[in-house]
């Protein structure tokens, strides 16, 4: 909860040593101390504006419409701006109950492998709540790779091939020549890599070539 | 792992009474009771095509490019059809080191709250597995080229750096060794390429070597 930005923790009916003695994650201890117990669903989630149950669920006839995750999230996205949203999730071994279901508007459900779809509680939560951090907006993200100038990967070209020649490397020159340079503009190298190159083919060259 | 239809679990190096003795999630048994240990990293990824780790780091200055998850995913489900991916966690308590990140391609981090971005070890895994299934389209692929094992990466790691010990390549040997090892894994070679280079490195061996 606290990694993707939800504050809220409320439990419903806890078993009240379990609760008062869990430790919490490294960096989430006051999210778990400013847990709010409460006895009933109803009085847990009474000041919010939509409730969302998730269930494993989904041949089993439900008395609620049913979305999955990714689309659910989209919803309560829209909603957000205009409200308090709860995220309800069952006991880890047995879900939510028809009773604590008839509290949300809807379900949700985190799409799995048929045949295994139920899943670890905390587990569940993270995945719920990461999709509904996740943004399709990489931003920022990672800057494009400088590429390397042709001139640079031909000089590469060039002192491989000297390297290979000095090193008796089979074959007729003239085709090894095209299949090294095709070999080096298949690497796609960046600017930074092809200048590591470079240092590393002269250094092996000075090596072959001072003891020829 | 199960829930989203990841079969192969490779531990490298556990403690040995915890992974024995661990019981599975329900639905999961078959999962834990085929995972393999292994002593390196280098092993439990030999016979993979593309190796991404995961980190929370964000400011630190990594050697590896970084990608968000939502963007990380799309490049892994585009490689799948063309070989293996290993997708690496490091510990609950320090992540990966260095020396372990190295043997990955690039890496990828969960967008969290950037008061906290720690996340619990399961739930990570959780979270990176959703968002690698959630596409559902895993696409078949229209045969693309066969990318090479990182075994044999690994092979041409070893060569090249024994070529460049020979041949006086200045640096600290330790840090020169993970600085190849990282340039060769940005090269994406093809299978085919990757014998080439195998021949081609090994005639340098052989050359530096036979005159040092």
């Amino acid at each position: 909860m606290s990694n993707f930005g939800c504050a809220h923790l409320r439990v419903v009916n806890p078993y009240e040593p379990a609760f008062r003695e869990a430790r919490s994650a490294v960096g989430a201890a006051e999210l778990l101390a400013s847990a709010k117990a409460y006895p009933e669903v109803s009085e847990a989630v009474s000041d919010c504006a939509l409730v969302v149950g998730t269930t494993a669920v989904r041949h089993r006839v439900l008395q609620q419409p049913l979305h999955r995750l990714e689309y659910g999230a989209r919803l309560i996205r829209k909603r957000l701006p205009s409200g308090r949203v709860a995220l309800l999730f069952g006991s880890e071994r047995v879900g939510l109950s028809n009773q604590e279901m008839s509290h949300c508007h809807w379900l949700m459900n985190i799409p799995t492998r048929e045949d295994h779809i139920s899943m670890n509680l905390g587990q569940a939560v993270a995945v719920c709540l990461y999709e509904l951090a996740r943004s399709d907006r990489f931003g920022t993200g990672s800057a494009k790779k400088e590429l390397a100038r042709v001139e640079d990967v031909e000089r590469m070209t060039g002192i491989l091939n000297e390297v290979l020649r000095a090193s008796g490397y089979p074959g007729p020159r003239g085709s090894n020549e095209l299949k090294i340079r095709r070999l080096l503009r298949r690497m796609n190298l960046s600017a930074m890599d092809a200048e590591v190159w470079l240092g590393v083919l002269r250094q092996i060259l000075w090596k072959v070539q001072s003891e020829g």
